[in-house]
């Protein structure tokens, strides 16, 4: 296979990228200088190589433990639960979260037979128990769809009698969105947890 | 630089990724398995360090002189011109067109400073003028825009001095689009150049 079709193989491997853009790219890197190419190749390895999840917290980083976990300007006492590392990356590029997460590595689904095993919600009741000072608040940032909710509400039922208070993320309208466009469960929602101005 | 970062950075530089598409293919890479990553970054290299422009047409391929040019069972005395290897991608998809191609690498464009002397107008009369048994026909397939079409005025005006037929691309009503949604210059031109059924 020749090495134009076989970068555009690669890259339409990659999530929102089909056959057009990836051929779209490889045209794109054979244009411009060869230094480009070479270094966006080895980032990528590198990023491959290099990166693992946290053994604390599943969080991606370099070291054993992750930045989020090493940093001993964050109050240990708060966790975030989320669904995925990409979460993580969410919340800590607002610069305003400055509690600890933990990563469950997808929700639950009955249906694709993932259950609460599947999850590494062992692991986080295991860190909620023995964290040194305790764990005061969980909040949970699953994601707001029906199987993201279930997850939520499992995880309250078994974080709960291990004494943390449990939260979740606030619902309701999206900023510098048009109330228009904004769908009804959310308007239900946002009614539900207005507050006093 | 984080190796998370600095792929996220090389990635972004790509046209049509932004900052929050590269974080999430970033991501899409740690998840899946590192060799997944590891091809890609070879592909990646290795498309910039073996693939050069033909030294007849401008096409990209590996060796000194392209895939389409080798061909002895192409027709020799077709050229189609397109502003970009792209487009040459394109128009070897359908499997359709059998003569062969001359890269411009680009189109006139006076306001940014893009002469007849930067493209590769120069080469393609040289192969013209030159090319055994001669060429009957030169197939203009700039694109339909302002720019395209002048760069097509200009090239049919040098051309036809020199002996071929020159052509260029039907326009009209695109497959499969719905007449609504068509442009009204394009149903113009789809009108002008009506056939017989």
């Amino acid at each position: 296979m020749s090495a134009i079709d076989d970068a555009a193989r690669e890259l339409s491997r990659l999530p929102g990228i089909g056959p057009k853009t990836a051929s779209r790219l490889v045209h794109h890197l054979m244009k411009g200088p060869a230094e480009d190419g070479l270094r966006l190749g080895r980032a990528i390895a590198a990023l491959v190589e290099r990166v693992r999840p946290c053994a604390q917290c599943g969080n991606f980083g370099e070291e054993e433990v992750c930045q989020v976990c090493r940093d001993q300007e964050r109050d240990p006492s708060v966790l975030c639960v989320v669904e995925g590392a990409f979460e993580v990356a969410s919340i800590e590029a607002t610069g305003q979260y400055r509690g600890r997460f933990h990563v469950l590595g997808g929700r639950l689904s009955p249906l694709d037979g993932v259950g609460p095993e599947d999850l590494s919600v062992e692991r986080l009741l295991e860190r909620i128990r023995t964290a040194e000072g305790g764990i005061a608040e969980v909040i949970l940032a699953t994601s707001p769809s029906v199987e993201g909710e279930a997850t939520a509400v499992y995880l309250e039922s078994v974080i709960r009698p291990l004494g943390p208070r449990v939260t979740r993320l606030a619902r309701g309208i999206p900023m510098g969105s048009d109330l228009e466009y904004v769908d009804g469960s959310t308007i239900v929602e946002a009614l539900a947890g207005r507050r006093e101005m």
